[in-house]
């Protein structure tokens, strides 16, 4: 019994260890068209790996997809102890399957987990159990070009007990799901509204992590400001200009001193480390061609650089849309313009998109790439 | 068929369709000693309520307690769109059951609803439908002093999508557990650490709802403090004095211009309204004793006025122990004493405690009881 115990539970769960079970009754796939709402294709299994403090990481399981039975009075229903990720599987034209820089959101998850008091794991563990479902769901990676597997690990502690503590047990998962382009129609662009009343993330928080506790809050504000014809919240942080939605922004403008300049946030505990956001930074800084600046900025000066025709464009940054141009801001009442040199996007914006996809669907090969088969 | 449809869905649930179903296994019920711990003598029932978008509010039930079936793509394990309150239920020497201005609660769970995209309900309602959940668990309130049933109402986000939008179904429930004296042994003064790196919470946010998001976040910070022998954080905001722990933080000092004064942060949309804080400024109010002042203060301001013998006693204020006297802080490396008259509470601290005992055990009678047998 004991001999049992130590070959089922440890400190680290491995992906030696990974018990398969396929279903034996998989689902319809879905139909690859505009009305594919991302995130409701979930596919046939799901990969679960349990957690509690008494006995560690149990074996990680790939299971068919089923709901979990959840205690009412679980740590995850009551105090929010909960974190995932977002990443995609994409198939390319040599039948390849590829992720795109997995590691950096498998790191970003284990803070996420920390900040919210659920226990540690082994993330290069993780991914590989991660790649053998990417495997698993082979068949529901469209080979169209824009669709891709969406993957979502997420992590919540199941615990059950009214306490304010840490959970003492938990659950890690991944589900995935078929997506469509985020921009089926070509780039869509999106007016953005700005509100200094209320706010996403603060000094001191957690608003660099991808926990629940980010986005409960901002869903109803968002709800409100799309009712009146707006997409998406420019969040700031004490005026600083902070995020666009649940994206990075980035602005390309002359500055102030008269340089072509790449402008986003610094990573000072209140944004998001977007993998993307990173990815942009990264190539626009080996292109060589203009100045790259993290740094803070407030509304004022970028409605300023609006005003004296200084913004080039704008757009936010994102796993799900890559790049999403920006072509409006509203601020205190007043509608600013932003320039979208191609009509739908601008110049800069298309080139990351373009850039990135290349990338992803491995049209050129780059350390970025990592392969699942 | 549509005719079943009407019946059973509406824009809001009422009390008077509640369908109870009683366990067949009643639990064995918790031993009344000090090592009861808060919130897991889970008792036999539950409430809950289902909501959808396009039916709205199923009728209420009344159930034998059991696991929910969760979707994995479910809003609440990613985006926390889940709210809760805590209230009590008391057994009154004359064998009356109350409770203790349950009204606020469901007021503010509308509120802390909304901020998180969750649908309205009515609250006076929901009420009804708890007080007939503390009747049928009536043999779970023990006669002994100090102890209750603590209510746990809990709203969350059911919908299975992983689209960062409004939940599309939901449910509301309710879970009771048997909890025992904050204090069984009597007072036990707290340790506040306050550090001004980390923040609760911050002007524009969601610091005022009962939320996950609010709770998540602080639980792996105080469990690192409480490691090295702090029992809780005093939280700032803006170098504002904000809550202690989970609780409201009231100061009774000597002020700048020599008043005796009692003093806790202002309702400014990042401090918990509690209903304990409500009561105990009512309370003071009604004494006419002491200058009573909801306003910000600074941390520095606190220490000059502890180091200057300034304060008489402090405290923290919530549900849970209705007042949790601070005999000690400690900010940048510093520590501070405060006194406690009474050797584990100040005076006041325990005059409050005593006031609300009564109210909420009967003793006295007050339109703060709210009776439900």
């Amino acid at each position: 019994m004991w001999f049992r115990q130590l070959v089922r539970f440890s400190s680290s769960f491995s992906s030696k260890d990974l018990k398969i079970r396929l279903t034996s009754s998989p689902k319809k796939k879905p139909e690859l068209n505009e009305k594919l709402l991302f995130g409701t294709a979930l596919t046939d299994h799901l990969l679960e790996i349990n957690w509690n403090e008494t006995d560690g990481w149990d074996i990680p399981r790939i299971e068919p997809y089923h709901n979990f039975m959840i205690d009412p009075a679980s740590s995850v229903l009551h105090y929010g102890t909960e974190c995932f990720e977002g990443l995609k599987a994409y198939r390319t034209a040599k039948n390849n399957l590829l992720l795109f820089r997995p590691e950096m959101n498998m790191n970003r998850m284990k803070k996420s987990a920390a900040a919210v008091a659920l226990p540690d794991f082994d993330s290069e563990e993780l991914l590989k159990c991660i790649k053998e479902l990417v495997k698993i769901e082979e068949s529901w990676i469209p080979s169209k070009v824009g669709y891709s597997l969406y993957l979502r690990p997420t992590f919540f502690g199941s615990h059950a007990g009214l306490g304010v503590a840490k959970p003492r047990s938990a659950k890690l998962y991944t589900v995935c799901s078929t997506v469509g382009p985020y921009f089926p129609e070509g780039f869509k662009p999106i007016h953005l509204y700005c509100d200094d009343t209320i706010a996403r993330a603060f000094p001191g928080g957690s608003g660099d992590k991808k926990i629940g506790a980010n986005y409960a809050p901002g869903i109803g504000h968002t709800a409100k400001l799309q009712s009146k014809g707006f997409n998406q919240i420019l969040w700031l942080c004490n005026l600083y200009v902070s995020e666009a939605g649940t994206m990075n922004f980035f602005v390309f403008w002359h500055n102030k001193q008269g340089e072509k300049e790449l402008a986003t946030c610094e990573l000072d505990g209140t944004i998001l480390p977007g993998v993307t956001r990173d990815s942009i930074l990264t190539l626009a800084r080996q292109w060589n061609e203009f100045k790259i600046t993290e740094k803070k900025f407030t509304i004022y000066e970028l409605c300023d650089a609006i005003n004296e025709g200084r913004v080039i464009e704008a757009f936010g940054a994102g796993t799900a849309c890559i790049v999403s141009p920006v072509n409006k801001l509203t601020f205190k009442d007043r509608e600013y313009k932003i320039p979208i040199a191609l009509g739908n996007a601008g110049i800069l914006t298309k080139r990351f998109q373009d850039e990135i996809l290349k990338i992803q669907y491995g049209e050129i090969s780059h350390s970025y790439q990592h392969l699942v088969i």
